[in-house]
């Protein structure tokens, strides 16, 4: 909810010039984003959203992000279609900062999903598979399961702040994730933040996914383990497994789990939870008091974290 | 350059049925407005501004405005027309905030105006003017002339600390202003805050006025100055002439003055850069360090003070 960037006349125009646009209908800064600077821009060629890429973005990767959302375009996927620049690129920049343009989709994003929201976000997760085989470029998950030990390094203490006896328990869960976390499960392109704010609906069906700056190369049906922590879990911290039965269901209309995927989903569910709970504790903990951006409670996520441990989540 | 209303799915819902519409297509927050939230919102039906009004409203006043509104759309004027509701008003709420719901105008404000910019914002002035004649509904400026003196009051030291001496030179400009304002000038309707950020343009053409929060009754002229000090001087603190002469000309391309308006026009500079000095010194006194919003300087406008007070906008 931010726009960090003031653009100017003068470096809108050099800008849509670069794209190939012609003159401004219409251009306002939009509430979305946390790390970029996102803009509504209208021309007579369109309507496009324009992000300027702020701190904390590594430059290099956008490629390999920009390059990904054209490839699940022309797959037929609803994603938003980058718009190359008269260069060829698809980037731009302002200030020494990237720039990308894309199209402008319709869509709304749901804040509480209904069972039946969940069982079209299953069958989006399962298209954005599909769609995402044959990309030819690679990126590792670096918040993948690898990593989630040296993410609590040094977090013990604002784990302990939060809960007494909560480091304990990540370390517990943390080796028995690292024991048994499965290694040869079908992977490919992972969206790995499929939650409810960048999925939109329309008439009640998926109609598109935003925000691909997490994607990344990991097990499938890990992605759809992030979403039933995303989507499922009600307000009271209870799982809801209706919605996890609809959101597979969906998911398994157009791509069937192995009996492999479908027995690991638990520890999956456990898995990304962590996940989750790790950079939100390490935001928690780096936010400065007063900070213009409230960091995410990682205590959401404990409470998913206590529901996986109990081994509550009942997947048939 | 805010959000600070969250709106449900089920409140959205229930606004759009309000208002008579089908299904929101879109719906992203804005980044405009101080005092309101913004929201951008498509439907079957079209494109709209829902603005949710927030602290510092007089809900009681909003009638006028949307009322003034849809008057300048029956006469043709390019500004937002309100949306009726089912109920026949053009107020819903939520959370108890009022909530209308606009068209959405396309062009696009100009950060840095052009000679050319000034003279088609003095057009799209004149036709304001022009257009308002014969609203029906009065409201009373009440930021005008007579309000500055209870405006500074409580505000010397405030204005000390801004600069030694500021006080006594303010204490002043207010006794000169009040002795020489300009009582029996042509009144009606003026937008009061016709600043670049409300005017837009397309292919260099006035194309809309947006915010029109501080309209009310007050001189024509004195619009025409408060518009002279928000366009015409340069970011080093000079008047531009050239610019000023050029808005004058658009404005008489519509609506001559007469030689009293014209006669006028430094004192009413004088008052208009007054006037925002003292609100801008209010809200930079209130504001707390580290508040969300970043007030305006107040010194920008004492600047402009100071050439006025110099005699030194000559309008031709």
């Amino acid at each position: 909810m931010a726009v960090y960037t003031d653009i100017s006349d003068e470096d809108l125009a050099r800008l849509l010039a670069g794209f190939g646009l012609s003159e401004p209908l219409a251009f306002k800064g939009i509430a979305e984003g946390i790390q970029n600077s996102n803009f509504l821009l209208e021309t007579a060629e369109g309507r496009f959203i324009l992000t300027v890429y702020e701190r904390d973005v590594r430059a290099e990767e956008l490629p390999y992000f920009l390059g990904l959302l054209t490839w699940l375009a022309d797959q037929g996927f609803p994603s938003a279609r980058p718009v190359a620049g008269k260069d060829g690129g698809y980037l731009q920049s302002i200030d020494g900062k990237p720039v990308a343009l894309v199209e402008f989709l319709p869509g709304l994003s749901v804040r509480r999903p209904t069972v039946a929201h969940c069982r079209e976000a299953g069958v989006g997760l399962a298209w954005l598979h599909q769609a995402g085989l044959g990309y030819g470029e690679r990126r590792a998950n670096d918040l993948g399961q690898a990593s989630w030990a040296g993410l609590f390094a040094g977090h013990a203490a604002d784990a302990e702040a939060l809960k007494p006896g909560l480091a304990a328990t990540i370390e517990a869960d943390l080796a028995h994730l690292a024991a048994h976390w499965p290694g040869d499960l079908p992977g490919g392109v992972i969206h790995a933040d499929f939650f409810p704010d960048n999925v939109f609906f329309r008439e009640g069906r998926f109609a598109a996914a935003i925000d691909f700056y997490f994607a990344c190369d990991d097990a499938l049906a890990y992605d759809l383990a992030i979403c039933l922590n995303a989507w499922c879990f009600e307000s009271d911290g209870s799982f809801n497994v209706t919605a996890a039965a609809a959101m597979i269901a969906g998911y398994e209309s157009r791509r069937p789990l192995s009996p492999a995927e479908r027995a690991a989903l638990p520890i999956l569910a456990h898995g990304a939870a962590m996940r989750f709970f790790l950079t939100r504790l390490a935001d928690w903990g780096a936010t400065p008091a007063g900070a213009l951006v409230r960091p995410k409670d990682p205590m959401e996520y404990e409470r998913k974290l206590a529901v996986h441990r109990a081994g509550l989540v009942v997947v048939a």
